[in-house]
Order: structure tokens, then C-alpha cells, then sequence
């Protein structure tokens, strides 16, 4: 049997808290304030010790008179004073990178909430904690509130990962549940999520699916053992979809959703991030607004669904809370679920071969012999279509073209290679019966 | 920091196995195939050394030539050949309790999927499990391929949970999909649930909804620090749901779901069991078919939606065997999420005092006067209605009663407390304008 009077395990876990903005102010106030119960719970006292943030006099609603205040993030990671260090800083490189670092260098666990970092720097990282025996938390980086990460490396047993998708990115959710609702442009919901505090100022890391990726690329490493490569997903946003898409496609059955998506293929991990057609009946289209929901399906557990919420103080200092109990509970677990040495470098399996159907819409020029045209081209690449949809309320404006002069026409194939699809919408494009660039959406069977 | 090299933690752990039905040989399988990628994922070999069953010569696809077999599941758990007593004969006392407490008393972890036994006896082998030091995982126990469980005790930090509730019956679940896809009777989708494997033959320990209040007594002691009291819990089951319920609720916006709610009351917790209608655009709506899913309601978090397979041998399988993972890994919880010795009791909210939306149908005698004196019967008892809705396609026979005679009303209450729906209910009946019993359904705000 083992030991169950670990000495370490009993003394109080003193803690540095590194950025005190929403999530760090939230954290501190937490244990504060649930501090005597989480001593009951674990048999063994946790403490924030040691602060570090830009502006010592801003009021936070903490109780700052016990706290050892640092202007150094890395001195605070460094400090003898604290057992653990939280990087709540953000940033993929600068202080954040360095204080994370020299903590894991010294053996000294970490929690962050820092997915940019991770993105950039997570197999470094988590070398050096295995290098130092220091564990490394990051269940808050991804799908803030939802404890994606423990189930990743503790609650699946020896199952086998064969695709992960999800809705990961709040901001972009929140635009298209109110296109889809409301009937209202990605213009003017981005305007409403930037009032709201749902979308940044510059909101294209978020709106043109960056975001999602990083989030992917964490959560594929994970999932299948590769390396963290968030430089190889396939991205597109979400700043094309335009009301016409939303409508046709809820007329078929389906919702638009920015999926990242990452699966086992002949030729290595397929990972994309793309707006996505999915079946209204599928559990994902029922996650709206800013929630976030990611889906695993594994051989042994089919399809595991996790929703909640994606971002916000409390429920991303819930989650770095539970990585701080693990830690002082004494659970260990190789941060990226298996040694770092075992992980396989990332072999992108090209967007261009990706086979699955297609929602194509055309603005297709009012003149006789334009449909056959296209329906010829489509034919000509083996391409079979499951739907055409031409409707007079779906005229989609684009410049230089009056509205009598063009018609919308929306054609959903069945399962294709991508690169076929292209080349057929290029000749299609050439034979000068459309205006405009297409629009083309993946349909993801889920 | 912390010694790394704990000896206890490098030595193989080797795993006794009692009961060798679907779940136990899927587990036996899983490791035998996945041993060596365990052994590297944990840095530790896990090896099942021992099972328990009543035949030996049974094909169960396993490799049983190094296995050492034992007739007596006490003799099992008590062997020094064995360091994890894993218990999945099933029942709630008998063998499986025995094994159970024989192992834990010594301090031999236990990992068991028997939800019988833990909403029985849950408290008192927790605290067999405190007294020796020994680990009692029981994942599988409630929602089979869910890590709710882990969840609960590990991954929400200090957030309080305020609300928890699900759908934790496949065979229900199963039945009421099918009714509402299929506008089939109970009584033939039941047949059918029989024909398929996913109801017993005698179905009612599912059907009447107590196999939903063993999994719900659990989840609640977890989620509220209260005692397992399976028997305190109000409990209505499926069988008079009928087609006419289905219909009118959909027309409604809503779906009928067997849930079982825990919430926080100013009296206790209340915990109850019960048809219940949600509406379509809530996320367990979505959950059909033999899935589960588990909502948890915290004050941090809002709201955690976890979904995924109730039952069936992989996922059960696979939550047994994150269980013996994190034993492995040496991770330390006490079985209920807190000292036994802090359980409270368990304080039943009488169901009399529920107070919530409703939904009434009614079989109402064809004759002058009846409608006007329901509704002054409710208006009385000062229920206001939110519908009222009378239709001749929702005419329910009731014997003794022909067509012609009565008309199916349905009417659903704003929110109003149960015993003066009960007793409206009541002196409606009283008045004689209404055929046979009425039917209730809660509607739940999610």
C-alpha cells in the first residue's frame, strides 16, 4: 500500500497569482473566500500568498492586506515564497512565456489559463515540466468552464480519439445564434458583441478562426499524440457567411457553426477550422450564443458531448481552481496526456483532399444557359448534388450588379473531394455565368 | 517539493476482476490489448492477474492462460495476489457487498460500476474506504460512459452546484424518443426496447424510475455533501405517459424527458424523479435515444452539459478502467467528494411544496357547463393558465367511455405550488365533469 501521510501533502499550499485582470481578481477572491471549506475538502490549507500585477492601488475586491506584492512575474515564480505559480498574464511570449518557464525550470508547478502560449510554446513547456518533475495545468486555455482537458488525460481510459470537433470560440457563436435568430448581418452582430463585451476591438483573431485554432491544436495534440502546430490548421472565419447561407441552410435541416475539427486520416491528423453546415439535430447545434461545446468520439465511449461556458471570470477561475487541487491533491499526469518524447511530429493532411459534401452558393448571372452551364461543370467532375434551391428571396447583392441581373443558387453536394470542387467552381467561374465569388461551406456528418 | 519516485507508484498494479458479464470481459479485453500503451501513458504496467466468475469455460473472448481464477469474489478481494479489487457482479448486497467491504477493509482500492450498491450502501463503504486509507472509485456507476463522477469530485474547483439534473435511463429515454419520432404507444415501444436488448423483460425497475433515483441519490450526495437516501426520493415513472402528452407538449414547444432533478430548497434538497416537459430548445431536449446526459448547475460555472452513452460495455468499460488509472496514478479523493463525516443528512423536500409550471390533461364529459366549471375550480384555487388547448385529433380512450362522450383537455399552469394543484385536481374530480384520473406533468425551467 502506499503512504498516505505524504508530508507534502499536508502542508499548505501557498500560491502566486501572476496578472490580477477578471480571471486573476476572481481566482484570489475564490479562495478567500471558500478557503476554509476547500481545507475541509482536501485536508490540507490552500493560500494565495503572492501577487504580481501592473497596478498595485486598483481596487479588485480582494483582500491584498496579506499578500507579498511583485512587480517581476518571474521573481514571483521564482520566489521561495510560494509552492505554485498562476500565469494569468496572457500573451504568447514575453513575461508570460518567461515567468511559466523559469517556474518549470525549478521544478515548481504551474497553472495557466494561457492558450495563446500554449499554442505557441505547450511541447517546450511541457518537456521542461517533465525534465523538472513540476506538473503543468491548463485546463482554463481551453473551453474556459469546461473540464475538457481532465477528460482528455484522466477520464477515457485507454480509448482511442477518432475525430474531436467543437464550438470553441464565444465570440463567434454569439454572431451567428443572432444572424440565425434574428435575421440581422454579421456587420451588425459583430457591433452588438463588441458593445457587449462579447468581441474585441480588432475582432479578427476571433472572427477569422485563429482563435479556434490555437484552442485545436492544444486539443489535438492531446487527442492523438501529435505535436502542437497551430500554424498548420486549415482557417477560414466567419466573415463571408451572410444571411442568404443561414436561411438556405436552416430550409435544409441545417445550422452554420464555426466548428474546429481534428481527425485521424489515412495521411496523418486532419485539422481544420471552418464554418460548418451541421444537422439541426446534431447536439452542437443546439450549443448557442457564447457557450462552447466540444465533442469526442472515441472507439470505446462513441460520442461524448461536453457544453458550458467558454470564457467569463468565474467559470475560467473554477477551472484554474481545479487544476490547483489536482496539484494539491498530489495527482500526476504528463501535461500533454503522454510523455513529450512520445509525441509524433504533426503530419497535416491537405485541406484539398478533404472529402465530405458541399454547400456552394451562386450568384448566377439572369442569361439563358447559365444553369445548364453550371449544372454541366458539376456533372463533368463527377460531382452528384443532393439539393438545388433557387428562390427569389435569397438574392444576395454584390457590387456591381443590380439585383435583376443575377439570381441566388445554392447547391448542396454529396460527399466529394475538395479539390474536385474547386477546380469544377473555378471552370464554372470562367465560363462567365456568375458574378462574383462563390460561397462554399463544408457539411460535417456528425 | 514532492519525493517523485514513490516506490508504490512504479511497481505493476495488479488487477482482480469479479464478474465476467459484457462490462467485466470488455475490461479485461481493453487492457490485455491496450496494456502496453497504458504502461506508457502511466509509466507504471497495469496487468489484470485475477478474475472472478461463475464459469470458467465460458468463451469471452479474453486471453485467460495467465489468469488466476477464483469461485468466491470475498477470496478474490482479499488476495495478496491482486492491488485493486474491481466489482462488477451486480446487486445490491449479497457477493458484491461482501467483496466490497472485504477489500476496502484492508485497504485494497475498489473500482466498482454498481450503482445498486452505492445508492444502498455508498456511505458506509465510503467510510470503510476513509478508514483504510483505500480509494473507491464508481465512474461507471451513474451515466456509464459519462465522466460525471470525476467531474464532480475533481473539476469544478469550490463552485457550489445549485441545480443537477439529467436523463439517466436509456431504456426511457429510449421508449420516449421512439413515441415522439414515431407517434407509437408506450406499450409497443417498450416491446421493442425488450426486442433490441435495451430493456429487461421485467422492465419496471426503469420504466417506474427508480433505476433513474439510485443514479440521482449519488449524484446528489456528490453535488450537495448530503447522505445517498435513495428511498427519500419522490418517484413517478413513464407508463401513463400517452401519445396525446407527446403531441400537445411538442405543439408547445416542449419535449417529455424522465429527468431526475436535485436542487437546493429553503426545506433541504429536493430530489425528485418524474416525466417531465422541457423545452425543445433546452440542451437535454436534444439528447435522445439510449444517451444520457448530466447538467450541472453551479454558481460559478452556470451551467455544465455533459452527454454521452448511459450504458453498453466499451463506455462502461472505459469508465472503470479511468477509474483503476487514476488509482495507478496514485490520485487521492475521498469517495463522496468530502469526508463522510461532513455528509449531512438527508432532508427530504416534501413534493407537496414543489412549486413549478404544470401540465394537466383532462378527459372532460361533453356536456353544457363542464369547461366552465374546471376553470372556475382553477381560478379558485388561484392557478392561472398559461394554455388552454382543446382539439378533437387529441381524444385519449379511457374504458367505460365512448368517443363522443368526452374531449381531451390540456391545460399548463404559470408556476404554482403542487398541493394546490392536487387539491384543485381534486374537486374537479369531485364535480363529476371529468372521466377517469387526470394526468400531471411537470414542466421544468432549464
Amino acid at each position: 500500500m502506499q503512504d498516505h501521510a505524504d508530508a507534502a501533502l499536508e502542508a499548505p499550499l501557498r500560491i502566486g497569482v501572476a496578472g490580477l485582470g477578471n480571471v486573476g481578481a476572481t481566482l484570489v477572491r475564490i479562495i478567500q473566500k471558500d478557503g476554509e471549506e476547500l481545507t475541509r475538502k482536501l485536508g490540507r490549507k490552500i493560500t494565495v500568498t503572492a501577487v504580481c500585477a501592473r497596478s498595485r492601488s486598483r481596487d479588485r475586491g480582494i483582500d491584498a492586506s496579506n499578500l507579498e506584492w511583485f512587480d517581476d512575474p518571474v521573481a514571483l515564480a521564482k520566489s521561495d515564497s510560494i509552492d505554485l505559480f498562476v500565469e494569468l498574464i496572457g500573451g504568447e511570449d514575453g513575461p508570460a512565456l518567461a515567468a511559466v518557464k523559469a517556474a518549470l525550470e525549478i521544478g515548481r508547478p504551474v497553472v495557466t489559463a494561457n492558450k495563446a502560449l500554449l499554442a505557441r510554446h505547450g511541447v517546450n513547456l511541457a518537456r521542461a515540466a517533465e525534465e523538472s518533475g513540476a506538473q503543468l495545468g491548463f485546463e482554463a486555455a481551453v473551453a474556459g468552464g469546461i473540464p475538457v482537458i481532465k477528460t482528455l488525460r484522466e477520464g477515457l481510459g485507454s480509448a482511442r480519439i477518432a475525430r474531436v470537433y467543437g464550438i470553441m470560440n464565444g465570440t463567434c457563436n454569439y454572431i451567428l445564434t443572432r444572424m440565425g435568430n434574428e435575421g440581422i448581418s454579421f456587420a451588425e452582430c459583430l457591433a452588438d458583441a463588441q458593445k457587449l463585451g462579447y468581441a474585441e476591438a480588432d475582432p479578427s483573431f476571433d472572427v477569422d478562426g485563429f482563435d479556434t485554432a490555437h484552442k485545436l491544436a492544444i486539443l489535438a495534440s492531446l487527442c492523438f499524440g501529435c505535436e502542437i502546430a497551430p500554424d498548420e490548421i486549415f482557417v477560414e472565419g466567419i466573415t463571408s457567411i451572410s444571411q442568404a447561407d443561414i436561411k438556405v441552410a436552416g430550409d435544409l435541416g441545417y445550422k452554420i457553426k464555426l466548428l474546429g475539427i481534428a481527425q485521424r486520416s489515412a495521411d496523418g491528423i486532419d485539422q481544420r477550422v471552418h464554418p460548418t453546415l451541421v444537422p439541426k439535430t446534431s447536439a452542437v447545434a443546439g450549443v448557442d450564443g457564447v457557450l462552447n461545446a466540444v465533442a469526442l468520439e472515441t472507439d470505446h465511449v462513441h460520442e461524448l458531448l461536453l457544453a458550458g461556458p467558454g470564457a467569463g471570470g468565474p467559470p475560467t477561475a473554477s477551472s484554474v481552481l481545479s487544476d490547483i487541487l489536482d496539484i494539491a491533491r498530489g495527482t500526476k499526469v504528463p501535461p500533454l496526456g503522454v510523455p513529450v518524447a512520445e509525441l509524433t511530429p504533426y503530419r497535416r493532411a491537405p485541406i484539398r483532399e478533404h472529402e465530405g459534401g458541399y454547400y456552394i452558393r451562386l450568384n448566377v448571372r439572369d442569361v439563358p444557359g447559365a444553369f445548364a452551364a453550371i449544372a454541366t461543370r458539376m456533372g463533368a467532375a463527377g460531382i452528384s448534388l443532393e439539393s438545388v434551391i433557387q428562390r427569389p428571396d435569397l438574392r444576395v447583392s454584390e457590387p456591381g450588379v443590380t439585383g435583376t441581373e443575377s439570381r441566388t443558387v445554392v447547391l448542396l453536394t454529396h460527399s466529394t473531394m475538395e479539390q474536385t470542387v474547386r477546380d469544377a467552381l473555378q471552370a464554372i467561374k470562367g465560363d462567365g455565368f456568375i458574378v462574383g465569388d462563390p460561397q462554399m461551406i463544408r457539411i460535417e456528418q456528425l
